[in-house]
């Protein structure tokens, strides 16, 4: 029988959880400092939901875990929080808006597991819901920036683009607009696949030579932010001009909120998903590791779901490319339990009279553990050892009488005669 | 479009959200006290795994959401979090034994809504991986007791079984072996759908009228646990006897460990899976209201797996069934958001100015939030209001200039004048 958990999920052992619990604890605080709270859907979603027009798109249902349930209806497995989040506020149409929510939960997609595709994976979104202001743009950005400072994030790059320019760049180029999201999805890979496929891409999609020369001459134009919002304004670019006031006003807020993260302005950023209208950003920690959160904003999509406009505009922090990053830096201390003290007994019988002082411990908030598989001491040691526990706490027939035990410091390895009462005091502070 | 979650899952708005966590975090900690460490498994295990024989068993495989994915691979949402332990101890070899892990996940199960089941549902589980000892069933159930005394429940009970008693009891009924685990799955249900109906169905299952009798008369017997012990070895039940040392192991190890719950012998106590082989347990808030966690030992189950004999044992928390009963009795405090001051200003020019105090808020761990769709003052002290924030700092021009702001107090009602250094050392305290 195959034991390794299905290809592209994991399984997590504690050395992995305390890491992965440390990363999340911190995002989750960052996230509540700027007053979004907590959110949680079901992992099934009915079919309906998962392939609503002006959802996701047909590329991501594509890969969508899908099956008809033992009641014979058809259902999925969610594979990003945004479109549970907009079956959520149309379905409760009481929440007081602006509603601001973030939601820490795996999405499931079938992808290629040889290009190292995770199919099981943690996704920490925030997400300002009855917004249209770009203020609420800037937040969310702002909010992500923040949380890659708390884990001692150096260096990254927030690249904002905008749908709205990316739309009026098509009429520019001469392209049939339900061509849009076509000429979107293709250019979004240009970093993954590089420059000549998504030509190839365009070309095989019918897009003209010339409209593909337009476009790459476009999206290429490179310089600080305010240079190429004017730039490109000179264009005369009519419909586009919506989408550059917009990109203006967010880093105008970025600047005012001390956002210290370098801003880039990047036309060839499109993001994949169909349900953006209008500013769209990523951020990236080093140029050759790709995203690292993205997001942007959808104006039209909880409209599918609620049949009335609410603007909206979140970000996603992609969890487990931000752990990898911090274990490739070494950004992560690895510890393999959490357990401040192990209590090791000489036999049977003194441990049966330690147990109250491991409850004393217990109760006392330390973390305590103990032998349960009748080890002598040495090996009651070795297997402290072997969990990274720092302390451990021995007693014997003598110890028990005197009620003074020795604490153990398994690190710097020296001993010392306590108290219990000391004990718990020392693990207090 | 249907809007509300699929039936028998649920939508966990902020409200609902903030008692998950609380309850959660308690109990997580609880877990750690005791020196259980994290553990994640994948949210779908291969059919393989999940039918193994040996674990859960028919019954539950017909509720198992089980489909074939993309690959042509059939795969099903794990139904509980032990088989899945049992997975990655046989695939991780080298992990340290015993090895003590906690699991906080979902699980699914394809239940009847109509009796209000649930289909997704969370489990917290303990488990204690590669120890005979009864000491460590102790410790399962004492920290499950723990659990429940960190979230203020009063008067609960622990009641207790074993399988090998029951086992015993089969034989001495002059019942088929073959048959045991089919008539523990009625027992089990004897509390859900009463006596006459458990006893239609062992009838329908081909057991005698006398055998049926003999089960009644013995799991009836009640009184205090040393006296039920007793009793039953009056019965000269051969094999039951282990069974019933290891009961009184367990009762004199939770005695030692001061675990102030009143413990119960309950020869009716059956449990509906197929894995358990020695000591079960369940442990109810009030009589009425069936059990909040249960469990028990499994020494066989591992060895499916792993080919080779490692003894396990642990306990499941209901969190849905104890949050319910939280409800019920009042213990937990409604919270819409965990905002702490709400910065209210006059314009939108204020607000732009207002930016960098909101900022340094922030940074200094005040939860924050502000206004984003321009509203006047009184709606945006309703909006506050509507979440129950506590505390909305009101901003003018004037306060920006002298550099002191209106601190309101939203519940008292009261204001005061405060500059920005008070107010983060009021929060901080």
């Amino acid at each position: 029988m195959e034991l390794k958990p299905l290809k592209g999920t994991r399984d997590f052992l504690p050395e992995e959880m305390i890491i992965r619990q440390k990363v999340l604890n911190r995002i989750k605080n960052t996230f509540e400092l700027f007053g979004f709270q907590p959110l949680e859907t079901p992992a099934l979603e009915s079919w309906e939901v998962l392939s609503a027009k002006g959802a996701g798109g047909e590329d991501i249902l594509k890969e969508t875990y899908n099956f008809e349930d033992l009641g014979k209806r058809r259902v999925g497995l969610r594979y990003d929080l945004t479109v549970p989040l907009a079956r959520v506020v149309a379905s409760n149409p009481s929440l007081p808006l602006p509603f601001k929510r973030y939601q820490i939960q795996n999405v499931w997609r079938y992808g290629d597991v040889s290009k190292g595709r995770l199919r099981e994976f943690l996704q920490a979104d925030i997400d300002i819901v009855g917004s249209e202001s770009m203020l609420a743009d800037a937040e969310v950005i702002a909010c992500a920036v923040s949380c890659l400072d708390s884990l001692s994030f150096k260096d990254f790059l927030v690249r904002i683009n905008n749908r709205k320019i990316l739309s009026a760049l098509i009429k520019f180029a001469g392209i049939e607009e339900e061509k849009s999201l076509d000429v979107f999805r293709s250019i979004d890979k240009l970093e993954k696949i590089g420059k000549e496929k998504v030509k190839k891409e365009l070309e095989e999609k019918g897009i003209s030579k010339d409209s593909i020369k337009k476009i790459f001459d476009f999206i290429k134009i490179d310089d600080v932010p305010e240079k190429v919002l004017e730039r490109i304004k000179e264009l005369n670019f009519d419909e586009g001009e919506k989408g550059i006031e917009e990109l203006k006003e967010i880093v105008f807020y970025l600047d005012r909120m001390k956002v210290r993260a370098k801003i880039k302005i990047d036309l060839s950023l499109a993001r994949g998903l169909d349900y953006y209208t209008g500013p769209i950003f990523e951020i990236s920690a080093e140029k050759e590791i790709g995203s690292i959160a993205g997001g942007g904003r959808y104006d039209k999509l909880i409209e599918v779901f609620a049949k009335r406009k609410i603007p909206a505009t979140g970000i996603s922090l992609g969890v487990e490319r931000i752990i990898e990053v911090m274990k490739k830096r070494k950004m992560l201390e690895e510890k393999k339990s959490n357990t401040e003290i192990f209590v090791a007994t000489v036999n049977k019988e003194v441990l049966k009279k330690s147990l109250g002082i491991i409850q004393k411990l217990r109760e006392n908030g330390i973390k305590t553990d103990f032998d349960l598989r009748e080890r002598n001491l040495t090996r009651q040691l070795e297997y402290a050892n072997s969990l990274g526990i720092p302390y451990v706490l021995i007693i014997g027939e003598r110890e028990l009488e005197k009620n003074k035990f020795k604490l153990r410091d398994m690190l710097k390895k020296i001993e010392r005669e306590v108290e219990l009462s000391e004990i718990i005091k020392i693990f207090k502070n």
